[in-house]
Parts: structure tokens; C-alpha cells; sequence
């Protein structure tokens, strides 16, 4: 057998990645076939299960892939952008280098979590770093004056998940994105410092 | 065969609704078979299906039942109060005379807008109630000076649809909602007028 470098097991590992999110973007977890992942990924599945043990186990790579990049746009533009990255999303469009390319992968991860206990238990280890980025960003806000300080950090962070929650469930169900526009500048406006009266 | 008075065939109507709401919560819509439904509502399958077309027109005629008392919280309550008694159900409760009954219903409607295009458009019809108990009641509030006035009534009904939307999603994951209440604080204030500048 040859050697394969590490580059060269990291492209493959990319290349599976991305060739499955759409996947079960567009046929859900179940309906994601080992053949259907086949095709989009254009490997064999002898090389896909290589790379990952099984389906669930790819699943969670992706699902933490996408976590980890959204992670990364909260740090350097906050939570609030990563919303208004959604809801520039032309709807129905498979958009893989689009900034919410994660919204498929979020919602099958919204329906699992719901019906498979054993699926929440696997998750909730994985699920930490959304949280803990967007928590950091806020306790940087704060510290430079830009937030409000009635309101404790851990209460802004649940409040912006909270909202994130309804907007994916809100675009999940086929709902208009139009209208969201005006109300994201009321959710960024009311975790920054108190306005002045009029 | 005798005739039966209007209250009569009230009382049935309800009877079937209390009983089918809490087989559908427990089994979600496929799983609450016509024989579960004879078991939990007390009655043959010929009395359920006289008073309702078919599974898919009682499902309906519950989610709208549901609506409409939700809408009678709002007018009198708001929608934070809608959240507030969401958030008091313990977990897991299955709690028919609990302000928040409906929850079961509403995620089951989540579900199905997601995955079943053809029950999306039956329910469009139905689901303007909620929404327009919401904006009628902020106008109310908005006239009385209560709220603020840099933002459209419309914004804030969308606004708080939306913190709804996530509450229910969040719920429905099996996370917790002990931390929600003063998220909801927030969520109130950010409608109402202007806080002084600290």
C-alpha cells in the first residue's frame, strides 16, 4: 500500500464532508443512503467508512464541522451575524459556500435531538462550543462598554441561542425571511447599552 | 335514532378534542393510530369520524382549538405570558388543565409545516388567529403609551413569534427552562418604552 500523507487524509476527510452535508441537507438523515452518500461524495463507501466508523459517526463530524465554522464567524462578528448569514439565504437554495451552508445540518440536528435520546446524549458533548464562543464574545463586549450591564452575560447568550432557535425553526418551516431584517436590529439593539430616553 | 341537542354534540366535540390532544402528544401524529384514539378519547372509531372527517381533519381542528385559546391568553395576558406559562410546565408533565396543554399540538404542528407541504397550506388558513390576537393586543398597548415607538407594531408581533418559535424548538430538544425566565424579562422589557439612559 502506498503512504498517504497527512494533507492528503485531510482533503479526503473534506472532500467527505462536504459531499454529505448536501446530502443530508436534501434527503434528511434517514433518507441519506450509503449509496446517495456514495454519489455526492464520489467515493466508495469502503473509503468513506475509512474515514469515519459509521453514518451517525459522519453525521456528527459534520454536524460538529459546522458548529466549530459558525463558532469561528460568532467570535470575529458575533451571534447576530451569523443570523443575518441565514436569512440571506435565497430560500430552497443548496448554497455549500454560502455563510449558512450549516442550516441543513442544524435543522436534522434540531429533529434528532428531539426524537432520539441516544442522539442528545452524543450531541450535548459536542454542542458546547456555540455556546462558549458567542459567551465569549459578549464578556468581550462588555468589558469594552458596548453592552448593557443590567443583564447578566449568561442571560444575553441564552436570550441570542433562544432567538438563533426560532429563526432556524422559523426558516425550517418554509416562513418568509423578509420580515427578519427589522426585527435582528431590535435583537442586536436590546443586548447593547441602554439608549438614551427620548 | 333520537335526537340530540347542540350541547350534546358540543360536549362530544370536546370530549374527542381533550382526549385525542393528549394521544397525539404522547404518539405524535402517526403514531396516534385510530385505535389509540378510541382508547384515549372513550369512544368507537364511527362516533370520532362523525364528528371529524377524517385523522388528518381532527389533527386540524386541534391545533386550531389550541390557537384559539392561546389567542384568548394573548388578548387578555400577551404573548410573554403565553412563554412565561410554557415555561412552568414541568418537564415531561403531560397536564391537560396546564396553561401550556397546547405545547404538544404546536410542536407536532412544527413537525409536520417542515416535512408535509400539502398540510403547510391547511394550516396557513388556520394559523392567522395567534398572530393577530398578538398585533391587536401590542396596537392596544401601543396606544395606551406602554410601548415603544421607534419600532412598528409589526416588527414587534414578528419579534415576539419568534422568541415563541425558539421556546418551543428549545422545549421540544429537552433543555432546560429554568434559565428562560429571565430571558423572558428581557424579552418584555425590549418591547416596552424606552428604559432611561443609566
Amino acid at each position: 500500500m502506498p503512504r498517504v500523507t497527512q494533507d492528503h487524509l485531510d482533503a479526503r476527510r473534506r472532500q467527505i464532508l462536504d459531499g454529505s452535508r448536501t446530502c443530508f441537507t436534501r434527503h434528511g438523515y434517514e433518507g441519506a443512503t450509503v449509496r446517495r452518500l456514495e454519489e455526492a461524495t464520489g467515493l466508495s463507501r469502503g473509503a468513506i467508512f475509512h474515514h469515519f466508523r459509521d453514518k451517525e459517526s459522519l453525521f456528527l463530524a459534520l454536524a460538529e464541522d459546522d458548529a466549530h465554522r459558525m463558532a469561528e464567524v460568532v467570535a470575529e462578528q458575533g451571534l447576530v451575524q451569523v443570523m443575518r448569514d441565514l436569512i440571506a439565504v435565497p430560500a430552497g437554495a443548496e448554497v455549500p459556500d454560502h455563510p449558512a451552508y450549516w442550516l441543513g445540518t442544524r435543522l436534522e440536528v434540531s429533529r434528532r435531538l428531539r426524537t432520539d435520546p441516544e442522539f442528545r446524549a452524543r450531541w450535548a458533548e459536542r454542542s458546547q462550543e456555540l455556546t462558549s464562543a458567542t459567551r465569549a464574545r459578549l464578556a468581550r463586549q462588555h468589558a469594552a462598554g458596548k453592552l448593557r450591564d443590567d443583564v447578566e452575560v449568561d442571560v444575553l447568550t441564552a436570550y441570542l441561542e433562544l432567538v438563533l432557535e426560532g429563526l432556524v425553526s422559523h426558516l425550517a418551516k418554509g416562513l418568509s425571511a423578509e420580515a427578519m431584517g427589522p426585527v435582528l436590529d431590535l435583537v442586536e439593539e436590546s443586548v447593547r447599552r441602554h439608549r438614551a430616553a427620548e
